[in-house]
């Protein structure tokens, strides 16, 4: 870690408030405000290339670097921050700050109560993230800062960014919201609701004052945090780690006679329980759980999340992790999908990551990618030459180059992508200039790149593969990770002037459904397909017996891609048994005799590849 | 539920001990033992018809039927046990248990302990898994039962039913156990921990002896049955139930100003809590989750599973709930491919439900289906007459019924699997006698049957769809549910003669890793697939300029379940490739020009369906 951003240190902000004070949402007053925050990276001169970080139920302020040792106190999120990381601190200036309520030099539970000169206690009042996120704009405000480049968080982090890019809109350009929900699941609540219980029913909680009378509720509160840890982690993660040893030193704690010993998982527990008490205090820990549970954007307008997010005006990434029970991924994609209803730009991404919840702390590389690849134009240290490096050139057109590999090892939509340059200008010509495109197994997004760069279209495309979404990303294109066999139920009626199929339909499981899907979306489709009625692919087929392996089908009949092959013909009566029209028919063909019989007009037996402009009347 | 098992009493037997008294696996010893049960059911004259239930964590022997009032007190399992019900008492005698240490009328720590004149509580000796079915044993004795046609458990139950199969093998002809595990997850484990602490960690616990002082720790013990609670649900059920709904009545219970009520799934989970406080003794609590978590088949032994299992006589189905994720399906899993290795006669199957580990209990109607199935040859009572009309007749050959509507619907392997008669007279011809056969995708079993008939072959099928795992129970044939395009993991190598690719290679993902997984698991393999070399496929293709579509791939290229075309000739290379061996080939056609083409030899051009006999050398 002697590459992060080195020593740093938690400065408090003592808040200067009108004399009133500053009013909770839910109606109390605080009289004085402090806030507990650091910074790391140098601020620009224009003071907009700010990322805030917001900290997750028991985060503080200290993200990155260390106090005093390196290895004994990295910040929370060292991996995530600091020069050539997810969030560069050679460009960027980034604030992190302790939340309201919390115990870790914000004002809080355990401050003075100046009306009272004995602390808060169980008399703070009822918070909401939406005082967080106020307190921490007045901090910024503090700070001179008021415009954000991105605003950044995991977990209960997440649900700040989303207030703030409610909140205040204006604020910020981009939003990065990791493993979190628009609220919190039913289960969660059950398991928030036996934590609260834990804390409130220890006889040492006292209602709440339990300060300078002893330790305060601390088994309430270690036992609390046991169940937290275990729904932090996944199933697999916890056996892995545990499984069923068996701590070697004691008998059972029951005293039972003959007993083994007690599990490693229990020791584990307990003792991230105590750790805990040590370093957390139970009025904080159930205001800002109450916070949380409380959270929960679509209750607040009738038309539920959509309308909640009208005023949205940043870019934003949503991204799941596929293993975190506690903020399952269809929660991120609940948030994602209600963004695209709403018509804003949004990204989301699946990162495949065994650790649970606890995977957008540790376990964190491709986080660092995908963060790193939404967050590259922002602020303006970051020179031409840098981002020249980092985004991938465009092929010139052809084959891809991973292609060939992807024939030798698994396959997957993305890897088998690949459309011929001469496709990709027909594809071009076809769309309208300034139209929206919607590019369903859109690859690395060359051919977003190029319908931007020829026909100034935007859109956004639709990929299975986490490679692909931090290419397409990096472009600076939305991306929607999904996968196409499962529908596009995310994307609204007509969002789209354009959708592309392009290499896609033959690869799909069930290619009828997203061909209507397609036309559900869009106002127009566009797909290109290989014909297997081309005479070239009969000819082979009779030949050699043998099923066909060429240009248009390099695969294998047993590891290839194209599990629904089909004719010209066969796309034709199946749109007219849809009730589709075709617009506008391409067919191509590299060889002579294929040109020749296309020039006849026999494109069903000449053309090897396939262009079709279709709509829905 | 009038036409349940009806009014029932649970009876207590005072079970006849040695003078030394019933000596604990881990030490103990019980001076007394009482036993609380009920049966269900007539006792046939030969004794051989009863089948024992195993109770989960709090159950207790009330398992069907009512005491008092069918609306108010039906048994824990009154949907599963009954005349014409899973387990049919119109054949079976029902006997059904309250567990050691339990507080249902079975000796336990609420007893009083001969040797002080007062209750056991903490000092009720550490019991294991096997010896609750040890006193279960007691009880059979005493009751003049030594045969048990079925041991039947599910969750704790199935953990019971698991050491019967191990303990007593030469006791039962059949055992189910239903989303269970061999022993418990360290997520269930720590669970349990948490819990184990918020009894113990109770003001009112006073060690356990609690009794006759006041309510003991009433607080934890309906803390931990909370805690419990929510792990029985699935995620989805918990939304569906509850979602966020708030409670109309109260306010926060912390007290806060204008603070919204509390949700609705907290008030569930109190509710849960305080019944089963008002039911359940918190020692026998500990003492049962002690025996759970500590329960583990796979460390006995140092070859595991496999080899705990090796005195196992019964036939096992082994039957895991999609949504559970206390005892997750890979669990059950890892018992089933346990059986397997142990070359033990086992039949696996997933049941979808989502309401998660309690679907045991509540969502019951498939597994009254499979259980029904596995259960229908044992005992006396049942009539031929009976027998027949439940088995579903052999289709005599053709196109299975269901194919038509499959071709229309959603496809599944399962559901377009059809042999022609006359394909599968030469697979019979294939197979030597007496041979062990693995069928994958074995449909409804027809070919099983067949098999069986023809050649006595016995062997187990393998497919994805629980319909097909009715059907293929019904008929007395294992059946291992599984989606082969995951591999064949679970079945040992070399474990069959024969595996048969019965119209299956064509429609799984990865063609050519099935093959060779099939060679893995047995000495030989039979293939049949149809050609798309076939002569006719081909004109139709050029003639028409579309997909074929006829007898041999009857379906249309965008809802074929037909995802990987080959040929004969590419069949064959491929087997050159991986190095397998050709034994025979059997090219068949239904048409006159395919069979004369076949008489010249052209095996390639002239069959539409081929069937091919391999082994690896």
């Amino acid at each position: 870690m002697s590459d992060g951003v080195g020593k740093v240190e938690t400065r408090v902000a003592r808040i200067a408030l009108p004399p009133e004070g500053f009013a909770l949402e839910r109606g109390g007053v605080l009289r004085e405000l402090e806030i507990a925050y650091e910074t790391y990276g140098d601020l620009a001169e224009d003071r907009r290339n700010v990322i805030f970080i917001c900290t997750a139920l028991s985060g503080d302020a200290h993200a990155a670097g260390y106090h005093t040792d390196p290895e004994k106190d990295p910040g929370w999120w060292e991996a995530m921050i600091g020069p050539g990381r997810g969030i560069d601190t050679r460009y960027y200036h980034v604030v992190c700050a302790n939340i309201l309520g919390g115990c870790k030099g914000t004002t809080g539970p355990r401050s003075i109560d100046p009306a009272t000169g004995r602390p808060y206690g169980a008399r703070f009042p009822e918070m909401t993230v939406a005082d967080i996120v106020e307190t921490h704009c007045l901090l910024l405000g503090h700070l001179g800062i008021t415009h954000l480049a991105a605003v950044v968080g995991g977990s209960f982090g997440g649900m700040q960014v989303l207030e703030w890019a409610v909140r205040r809109p204006a604020m910020m350009d981009r939003c990065v919201c990791i493993a979190t929900a628009a609220s919190l699941s039913a289960q969660a609540l059950a398991f928030d609701s036996v934590a609260r219980n834990m804390i409130t029913s220890d006889p040492d909680w006292c209602d709440g004052d339990y300060y300078g009378r002893g330790a305060g509720p601390a088994k309430g509160l270690a036992q609390a945090r046991q169940l937290g840890h275990i729904t932090y982690l996944s199933q697999d993660i916890m056996k892995s780690r545990f499984g069923r040893e068996r701590r070697a030193d004691t008998g059972d704690e029951e005293g039972g006679v003959g007993a083994p010993s007690e599990f490693q998982v229990s020791s584990y527990l307990e003792y991230q329980g105590m750790k805990f008490v040590n370093r957390f205090d139970a009025n904080s820990y159930l205001r800002i759980m109450r916070a949380m549970d409380d959270f929960d954007l679509a209750t607040r307008y009738p038309g539920g999340l959509e309308e909640a997010f009208a005023p949205v005006a940043a870019k934003l990434l949503v991204v799941a992790v596929s293993s975190d029970w506690l903020f399952p991924p269809e929660q991120s994609k609940e948030i994602a999908n209600a963004l695209l209803r709403a018509g804003k730009a949004v990204s989301y991404c699946l990162i495949k990551a065994p650790y649970g919840h606890d995977a957008f702390l540790v376990d964190i590389d491709n986080l660092v990618s995908v963060v790193h690849a939404f967050l590259p134009w922002v602020g303006e240290g970051r020179a031409a030459a840098d981002l020249a490096n980092e985004v991938p050139e465009l092929p010139t057109g052809g084959r891809a180059s991973s292609r060939a590999d992807a024939a030798k090892g698994s396959l997957r939509h993305a890897d088998v992508k690949f459309a011929t340059g001469a496709e990709r200008e027909v594809i071009a010509r076809m769309i309208a200039p300034g139209a929206r495109v919607l590019d369903i197994g859109c690859g690395h997004g060359e051919l977003l790149a190029l319908l931007d760069a020829r026909r100034g279209a935007s859109g956004i495309g639709v990929d299975i593969d986490l490679r692909q979404v931090v290419q397409v990303l990096n472009r600076g294109y939305d991306i929607f990770q999904e996968d196409i066999d499962g529908g596009l139920a995310m994307i609204p009626d007509g969002a789209y002037d354009c959708a592309i199929l392009s290499e896609t339909l033959q690869v799909v499981q069930r290619p009828r459904l997203v061909l209507n899907e397609m036309l559900r979306v869009a106002r127009e489709g566009i797909v290109s397909f290989p014909n297997f009625g081309n005479y070239g692919l009969i000819w082979q087929l009779l030949r050699s017996g043998r099923m066909p392996v060429g240009k248009a089908l390099p695969f294998q009949w047993y590891n290839t891609p194209n599990i629904h092959l089909f004719t010209l013909r066969d796309f034709e009566l199946l749109c007219r048994e849809d009730s589709i029209r075709i617009l506008e028919t391409v067919a191509l063909s590299d060889a002579r005799l294929g040109k020749s019989l296309l020039s006849l007009g026999l494109r069903n037996l000449g053309a090897d590849r396939v262009l079709v402009r279709v709509t829905r009347p």
